[in-house]
């Protein structure tokens, strides 16, 4: 890849807010240097110039490599023999394209000494609160340490609790361990994890779709959270409770065909309760990491596709559709509202309201819930 | 009942182990009084002749009766109006018939103030391992007390640890709770639970389907388990470790269309692995006492029937086959080789092996398993 190339990647990486369909064909149609200067000269159709408005006159492409180059990273593209075609394919699957985050990345910025695609070739995603208790801790960190015995990689999001339990007890076993970033590689967060996140960096994988100097946000939380799923031949939530991001990680691995397990926990334990709620829709019982290498191992067998739905609304489970339903058409809704107008108990509303959520038919607002305006 | 109808159903109950079918047969046919009298004589055919050959002149059924009346019990028969006929309705399904032990008792000895019909109509089966751990005993007693609350009666065997505790707290909260015994009325089993026994034989009621003076024995257990799962609409395990006796009692549940729960723990207390096992295999899972009062409200739907297997082998499940054929044709096998054999791992093979228990295909043998022989 020449520099002029390469600085286009860069450019094109940031921007739009990823992922962008509009701008994905536009680069697949004429390449990434044309497709650059077309959107830097606003020479795009309306959507694309929408998507690309704020940010097109905004060149610091040379300096984001330069930043990248000094910290021996590389920028991974849908051409480099390391781009993880096979994580992705299911990216094709109608389910997941119904959502509006549901694309590959453009690009990928990558920080550490393995090849991306090996590692997510046999790879499990490890997530969960951040409010562990010791007892997720030891749990992740033992599922961990059992992955890496069996060679297979822990992808987590480096969060502190269970994600940051995962990353270090599979870098403690010499394990292969992918942290996939909110935000650019020369932002650690959280800023407690800087060491870890170095760390991983260096023996492992520092994985983004953002550029450099990009914070973490909360939609950003949710949009990199595809990437962990799609990473993980299968996602495992250790602990997380009712209202738990891990929720959303858990509902991409669904949307990406791909088996997410939970593991048990005492009943007494609210960091478990969302773990409760995932077994119950249908969630793998995971007690051990051998439970999970078995799931991982089946990646090869799923991802077949249901039919293509006409609307995000077709796409939905009978469940989903009546949480849908039960929320109000101006306002906001707390789970235990819409508990009580669909009568279905609050533990089996979280799995819906994270479908919802990634299909962009609602959003959270104040700890409640709404509908998301669609335009028509 | 006059007297002497009631003397010939207190021999009928001693005369065999049971249950049995050719008994019951011949009760049907020409009522207890003559059936006890050709029994008595010798007048049957050969097989029943084979069963009750032992004891048809033991006639102790006036001293019995005399003993129920002194504690002031009573011995309900099928004709009585307090017949739990609902609940027996299941042993009706190809399924279960099918199984050796899978008929409903002849005759219960019965002592409380409450009438077992009533309580059968609205009941749960709490269960599980004697050698509990305090979080199970914890849960046990908190989801005891919630069934109260929602007039469930508590069902269990008034054995040590899970059992004891749900008859414990059930009592706490002026809740009704039924203990079904595997011995006499007249047998406080375990000696330790005599008072918790005596107060439910005040406060609720103690059933048992052996005349007294039987004392326990390891096969009553098993038989006595179908009890505990038809008379709760819904059987949940709270804690059972992987060779558990609580698997057999789910294992009657499913047998008899009822659903099965299962609590979820720590993964890291062997005493809860037998729950997990379960849900892998489809139990509910159990967090709260709503969840089990939902289930007990399910059991008029269920009990729908598979079509009549020709053989016990054609009722078995692939699993159930696959254990089955894994286990050699002398001798016995533990359950890891069995494990290996089938290439299933030992969490998985329990279900299974207690199915496979109560069908009479195999049985244990000094903590391995074996092929019962097949008289053919």
């Amino acid at each position: 890849m020449n520099d002029a190339t390469q600085r286009a990647w860069a450019y094109l990486s940031r921007v739009v807010e990823p992922p962008c369909a509009e701008l994905a064909a536009l680069v697949a149609r004429v390449g990434p240097v044309e497709a650059a200067d077309r959107v830097r000269q606003g020479h795009v159709d309306v959507a694309l110039a929408r998507r690309t408005e704020a940010r097109r006159e905004i060149n610091c492409a040379a300096e984001d490599l330069d930043i990248l180059a000094r910290r021996g990273g590389r920028l991974v593209i849908p051409d480099d023999d390391e781009w993880p075609a096979l994580a992705f394919t299911a990216f094709g699957g109608t389910t997941v394209a119904a959502k509006p985050q549901g694309r590959p990345p453009l690009a990928l910025w990558v920080l550490g000494p393995s090849r991306l695609d090996d590692v997510a070739q046999r790879a499990a995603a490890v997530v969960g609160t951040r409010a562990a208790t010791s007892y997720g801790e030891h749990v992740a960190a033992d599922l961990a340490v059992g992955l890496a015995e069996h060679d297979v990689a822990v992808v987590s999001g480096g969060a502190y609790g269970i994600d940051g339990a995962a990353h270090r007890a599979a870098l403690s076993v010499d394990g292969l361990t992918v942290a996939v970033l909110a935000g650019g590689i020369d932002i650690p967060y959280p800023a407690g994890h800087s060491a870890l996140l170095h760390r991983i960096a260096t023996d492992g994988l520092l994985v983004t779709e953002y550029p450099p100097g990009i914070r973490p946000a909360r939609h950003r939380f949710l949009t990199r959270n595809r990437l962990v799923a799609a990473f993980g031949g299968a996602s495992v939530v250790v602990e997380a409770g009712l209202r738990s991001g891990a929720a959303n990680t858990a509902a991409w691995a669904r949307a990406l065909g791909r088996v997410v397990g939970a593991v048990p926990g005492p009943i007494t334990s609210s960091a478990s309760s969302g773990c409760h709620a995932l077994l119950r829709t249908g969630a793998e019982v995971i007690t051990r990491a051998e439970d999970v290498v078995e799931l991982v191992g089946r990646i090869g067998e799923l991802g077949a596709e249901q039919s293509s739905p006409t609307s995000p609304l077709d796409a939905l489970s009978e469940e989903e559709r009546r949480v849908y339903e039960a929320l109000p058409g101006r306002g906001t809704a707390t789970v235990d509202e819409i508990a009580i107008a669909t009568a279905v108990e609050p533990a089996r509303i979280l799995a819906p309201l994270a479908m919802l959520e990634i299909a962009g038919l609602v959003e959270r607002h104040d700890g409640s819930w709404r509908l998301v305006r669609r335009k028509s």
